[in-house]
């Protein structure tokens, strides 16, 4: 496992390269892979040795044996490198310590902002300023550093880890940059004070160390190389996110996993926990470290009375912040799109806010500092405290709200912001709740890092608080009857409808256990867990969720999840929804045919059948590979040599004239020239014809040539220079190159555009063409169903149809999102696809295959020996 | 969606026969149920609309609009019962009363031993005697029982529900009788004291009840046919059994994933959750309306100090338990596969135990009771206390050896079982484990309904609450340094330690969130991830889980987990490990080689290809259609039409004779003499022969055919005689068995002979043969890895190896299953299968690739157009 880093590097760059490649194409990639990896070995291996034997050579006569020895126990520390768990407890650690100054650096910014506005408080005006202005900067500044650093760090980042853990390499999104960006960016925003979340970007920030360390490991060697283990750390990257961002392993592996896969390896789930844990554990001993706790404790931990947490009777009320939380779930991903959508529609606020980028955060910001000003409407609605200050104070197990004589109660610390001298604690947790509703969407839409997680749970929290109070309010004694009193507790149903709110924006059932680890208490478990099924099912069956509802706008290629129970998806097959017409290359074509194909279709890879006929499927052909076969045969370097030959040919023939004795020759040129002729047909009979001295062109930019493909490379070697060169190592073309002098190219234009007529209509030589040799197939039968599960689970983007060998169709992404969301979308209503009813109308499809399959059997006997047949068989056939 | 129940019934029952029937069979499975669907539909909307007349003609005057409401009433309610979440509440509530039955009963058990062990104390004999006697009477009871009615009920019930979720359909496991026969013999076997657990069995009637509740809902018709569905309700099942033994939802959820999936598809979460929280709600519930608890909380309610949980410094103690706990996991399966293999291997006590089937159960758990009788060795490891008793001491917050002066703490309770006057508690607790440890690997050998988890849970919380007791004898202050005094509290250790064993045995993680949910309290959370995730580091690498070895003694079919972080499962490919002599039919062979291929292989199917050339994969047969093919080929309904036709062709022949003038008639005798004479060739002779009029003796019963298969039914009427009916509903066949009357059969036993010789002559007519189109491919430089995860996300069995669409090899789930467990189970070794050598030899493989194409592209240059060639490619070619 010794490195070979420069060849890996390359790799690796080859492959954030890949945007939009899928992984699972698995013949073309695996057999690169597989030749890359052999030669990379073999070549390694000599290196290896020949190093040893330097080593040996310089260290002659000294201590010798002491060096090998080195270099072994060198060797196998690095072969250990290689470990799952040496790179997992290096990526918790990273997170943990990321996580820890991020949380740092946010709470320094805070405490300033808190510091400059209590230090005004002479004058309300200058107050002002000062609690307007932090934001705006930082904010301004956040915006500013990520749109020229790295665009693509702008937002939560979990909706593209779900498109690159689907399979799909997005470009640029996991490189050093935007690590920079997403990290510096976050810190600013989330110091601003604004209504945002970390959880989301940690997602991201995790996935980006991830992706660098696996970078810098591969300096080592190793499997760092291996895409399906990079997608696997990939996604334990994503749990650590989770974990390090909130203390919770259990719940950000869970979260990770519900937010992220539609299929999940639970092999890879030690990896998570692993990893998770880890994180979470240093990023809490930081904390003790740095004197800021006692112990390890929950980050929001509460002190609900263990021996009595509710009643029987209270879940009524649960049950109803659950179902709320869904509404209002729905609500908030339905307002951030409606927010969206408005801002890109506008065309004049589009254009002004294109120009002057950052005054959309600017002003949002403003407004939004604007209305928490805690001396102006900010009063109303405890708008000086942070959202940290904010949570715990709603967590807290005192009622606040003790038999309506809010007064008696003594609020102490953060909980005053709450109290308001004319306002009744009600009116203050309402306003807070609408208020930071809209906000947060608003916010949300800021293009900083930034997620949604935090903000909406707190509002959870404070709507779950006044279910409480409300409660607590109407049953002052409690509503257990016999025995003991025990008095409701408001902050187990903020728990509560923090859980349930959370769930419903973000479609988990997880964040019940975030919730569970965050505050350090498992009793209200049934109730958290009642609250957040019912959010989630109103919620689901309203709006996808939040990052569904982004990978949406950002139209990233996704697939969408089948909905709770619809029958629908068993009843739609295949055959409803594929492509029939589908393009395809036959085995024995001509390169005309293939130039054709090329000029109509955008296909990223085109099936390879037997001949048109039979139709059956032998494999796949990539795009780009059809497209360096066709530069070749037209190439430059081809007709040099056709040139060289030529003249070759020409001085044969001379001499044959010159020599018409020798029986040998002359039977070898009648051969050849026979085959000259055949292949040429009409042309070859200019070959003496004087050389004119032009200025040598590329003859593929000439644009007398009509039918010249426009999507085929300007310039041959440009395009595919490398995948040739590979391919031909000891081809004629290099040697063409290498030869270039002793010939040159006297062919006129016409002369170039008859050869090149020729050219095309030879037949395709597909051997050194990288062939996928078993693309993924499905029978017309198949359920979407169960296509949608092959689809998500091996990441398909296209899986050919076939039938017994023949190839009838294609399905991709594309199609298939359409299926599932017709059938899925408008709910209730039963939607098919217009194919469908031709299913159900007389024409059963085992007829026709029988029919097909008797084809093709017809087909082979003709091909066959004349077959023997009984006078009882045919009657048979004829019945 | 209305019902039609009789064929949904008989569905089922069929679905429940197809045993090692694999789901993922995509084609030939999916073509059934599509024919099947659509005919029952038809045939359902025919008599819907007969059903609809039927009202109409009767109510006709009186109230017809009113029923036609009521009908669709009905209707509408029906397919609401198709709804998953309906399921699932019922499935829920369901459980959780059988759950709380169970216990019930057990408690009761348990109540009625201690009474009479009580009620005896005048006598020791008695006593013993009492306390022996009853555990014997249950637990021989349970296994008798279980024996007669299904002894498919014994043991845990996890290994096999992880087969079936694998898509193997075992058969019976799913059966009302099963049912029966796991609950009764699981309440007598946990009702007897003896160290079993209820959670694997709770899991298995969890399956059992969605299985029959699934049967019970097909009769109103909806999707309950569905198979994918039926996999998904059963992992949603296993959910519920964890969930509702131990009112644990979220762990349930998590640790049956962990437990039986391989792959788990995220859109099934939901199910799981909601199912598993509804189930622990009612099972709780049922719990407050008994009046044994206020409201619901925890099962095993622990009261920890929530300020200072644990301190910084205890860690290192908390991973000791987590390491020797991960050591004596996998020295408990390595223990209990010692004993099921001594059993097996020692033949003269199998013999005997064979003989007195319930000897062996009475024999364990008289040695057991009496070790643990309380007067006698009993008294030493709290031999009085049943296992929920000594859990809930295990668990206490209060600490047993004070400052080493034990006596000056009061055992209050059952507490007091582990102190003795004349032994430390530390030698109490040391025995227990030590004693316990044995006996519970020994107990769960016992064939009654029985699982391991609680009996290894409560071991490792005494191992825990040793290590506790240990710490704070040590440190009799606390570790803490600075301020207050945090004693240690050796409750939490039995926390971490019951985690930690129960994770290593069960290979799983989930164990913690258990823990958390069966203690209401999460405050240890770190300690007991930390402990699990080392515990499950260390006994996965050194034994399979208990399930996995169960699996493997009772050699289910099974894919073994790819270890943790193993290189060589990267570089391992298909190549290496597929068998390369696949067994085939070509499309066009003669039923002569479907003979042969039939007799010589085992395979379930059959790779039919092109031509044995091309070797171009078409599809694959079941072995079943081959042989239905077969015997109809040979079989006597066609003999039988042989013979009339043989007689209307000399009638014809005697008719051209007396009227020779006749053209057309002339002719046609002509073409149908020569078809005659090739299909017969020699024997078509002999049709005037005297008709012997023997006794009618089926052909396939003859011993005289020597080339007759094996395995051929002996009549095929009686194997194959429904398939026949469906697929030749208008068969000749069947018409001859209509005329049976008519034409006698009047062949000798030559001229059967003969006559089967020139069947077998004949070329296979496929057309009425069900093939799947589509069988799985694979291309051979698949890596072992993807291989792995492919053949466990679709359940296959095999899959065939093809290059550019042609067949080169076989890739079962034997193969596999060799290659995985030569590179796994050694570790540290680096194991090779045989042939990957082959691949490092010099002849690299994309060579190999490229001269196949060769040839396949050769072969249609042969069989297409001579191809015209210019030199230049003619010399490419040479170099």
């Amino acid at each position: 496992m010794a490195g070979d880093g420069s060849d890996q590097r390359a790799l690796q760059y080859e492959q954030t390269l890949m945007y939009g490649r899928y992984t699972q194409e698995l013949g073309v990639y695996a057999k690169e892979e597989a030749a890359r990896l052999r030669e990379s070995g073999q070549r390694r291996s000599v290196r290896d040795r020949s190093r040893t034997l330097d080593l040996l050579e310089y260290d002659k006569g000294r201590c010798a044996k002491c060096r090998i020895c080195t270099v072994r126990c060198q060797k196998f520390l690095i072969s250990r490198v290689g470990e799952d768990w040496i790179f997992l407890i290096l990526l918790g650690l990273l997170m943990a310590l990321v996580s820890w100054v991020v949380d740092f650096c946010i709470a320094i910014c805070l405490q300033a902002q808190k510091w400059m506005y209590g230090g005004l408080d002479s004058n309300v005006f200058l107050q002002y300023l000062a609690w307007v202005t932090y934001p705006v900067v930082l904010i301004t500044f956040s915006a500013g550093f990520t749109q020229i650093l790295a665009p693509q760090a702008v937002g939560s980042g979990i909706p593209e880890m779900k498109t690159i853990l689907r399979g799909v390499v997005l470009k640029e999104y996991l490189t050093f940059k935007t690590f920079v960006a997403k990290v510096i960016g976050l810190t600013c925003a989330l110091g601003s004070g604004m209504p945002l979340g970390k959880e989301g970007p940690f997602v991201h920030i995790a996935s980006l160390c991830a992706a660098l360390l696996s970078k810098f490991m591969s300096l080592f060697g190793g499997i760092y190389e291996n895409e399906s283990r990079n997608i696997e750390m990939l996604a334990a990257a994503c749990a650590v996110g989770v974990g390090c961002c909130f203390a919770a392993p259990i719940g950000g592996v869970l979260f990770s996993i519900e937010v992220t896969s539609t299929f999940f390896a639970v092999r890879n789930y030690w990896r998570g926990f692993f990893a998770a844990t880890f994180s979470a554990f240093i990023f809490r001993v930081l904390a003790v470290w740095n004197r800021d706790e006692e112990t390890i404790t929950a980050l929001f931990k509460t002190r609900f009375r263990l021996d009595f947490p509710f009643d029987l009777q209270e879940l009524p009320a649960f049950a109803v912040i659950g179902i709320a939380s869904g509404f209002g779930g729905a609500l908030f991903v339905y307002l951030n799109r409606l927010i969206v959508q408005f801002m890109r529609k506008q065309k004049v606020i589009n254009k002004f806010l294109m120009k002057k980028r950052l005054l959309y955060p600017a002003l949002v910001t403003l407004v939004l500092s604007t209305l928490t000003f805690p001396p102006g409407f900010g009063q109303f609605m405890a708008g000086k405290l942070t959202q940290k200050e904010a949570l715990v104070t709603l967590l807290d197990n005192r009622t606040w709200a003790k038999q309506g004589i809010a007064e008696e109660f003594d609020y102490i610390g953060n909980a005053q912001a709450w109290r308001h001298p004319q306002v009744n604690v009600f009116v203050t947790l309402v306003l807070f709740i609408v208020m930071k509703f809209w906000m947060s969407a608003l916010a949300i839409t800021i293009p900083v890092p930034s997620g949604a997680f935090m903000p909406v749970f707190v509002i959870g929290a404070a709507f779950g608080r006044l279910v409480g109070e409300s409660m607590a309010a109407w049953f002052p004694d409690g509503i257990h009857t016999d025995g003991t009193i025990y008095p409701i507790v408001p902050g187990g149903y903020a728990v509560v409808g923090a859980a349930a709110l959370s769930g419903a924006v973000t479609h988990t059932v997880s964040t019940a256990v975030i919730v569970f680890e965050l505050t350090g208490q498992i009793s209200h478990i049934l109730p958290v867990m009642i609250a957040v099924i019912l959010a989630n099912a109103v919620a689901q069956s309203l709006q996808p969720s939040l990052y569904d509802s982004i990978i949406r706008i950002k139209k990233l290629p996704y697939l969408p999840e089948l909905g709770w129970g619809h029958h629908e998806k068993y009843n739609i097959r295949v055959e409803d929804i594929m492509v029939r017409d589908v393009r395809y290359i036959t085995l024995n074509c001509c390169y005309r045919d293939l130039h054709n194909v090329l000029l109509t279709g955008q296909l990223k890879t085109l099936a390879l059948v037997e001949s048109a006929e039979s139709m059956i499927l032998l494999g796949s052909i990539e795009r780009a590979q059809l497209q360096s076969l066709l530069s070749q045969q037209l190439g430059r370097a081809r007709r040099l040599q056709y040139i060289r030959e030529r003249a070759v040919e020409e001085k044969k023939r001379l001499s044959i004239v010159s020599n018409p004795a020798s029986d040998d020759n002359g039977s070898q040129r009648t051969s050849q020239e026979v085959r000259f002729q055949i292949s040429t047909e009409e042309s070859s009979f200019s070959p003496t014809r004087p050389v004119p001295h032009k200025p040598l062109k590329p003859a593929l930019k000439r644009p007398s040539v009509v039918e010249r493909p426009t999507e085929l490379p300007t310039s041959p070697h440009d395009h595919s220079g490398i995948a040739l060169k590979n391919l031909f190592c000891s081809s004629p073309d290099a040697e063409a190159l290498e030869d270039d002098g002793d010939v040159e190219d006297d062919m006129t234009i016409r002369e170039i555009a008859e050869w090149e007529e020729r050219q095309l209509d030879e037949q395709v030589n597909f051997n050194n063409c990288k062939i996928d040799p078993a693309p993924f197939q499905l029978v017309e039968r198949t359920s979407l169903h169960k296509t949608h599960t092959i689809f998500s689970l091996l990441g398909l983007d296209h899986a050919y149809v076939t039938s017994i060998g023949r190839l009838i169709g294609v399905v991709s992404l594309k199609e298939l999102r359409k299926a599932i969301e017709g059938s899925v979308t408008v709910k209730g209503v039963k939607v098919r696809p217009p194919l469908a009813s031709f299913r159900d109308s007389g024409t059963s499809s085992s007829e026709n295959e029988t029919t097909e399959l008797h084809k093709l059997w017809d087909r082979h006997k003709s091909m066959s020996l004349p077959r023997k047949s009984t006078p009882s068989e045919s009657e048979e056939k004829s019945q």
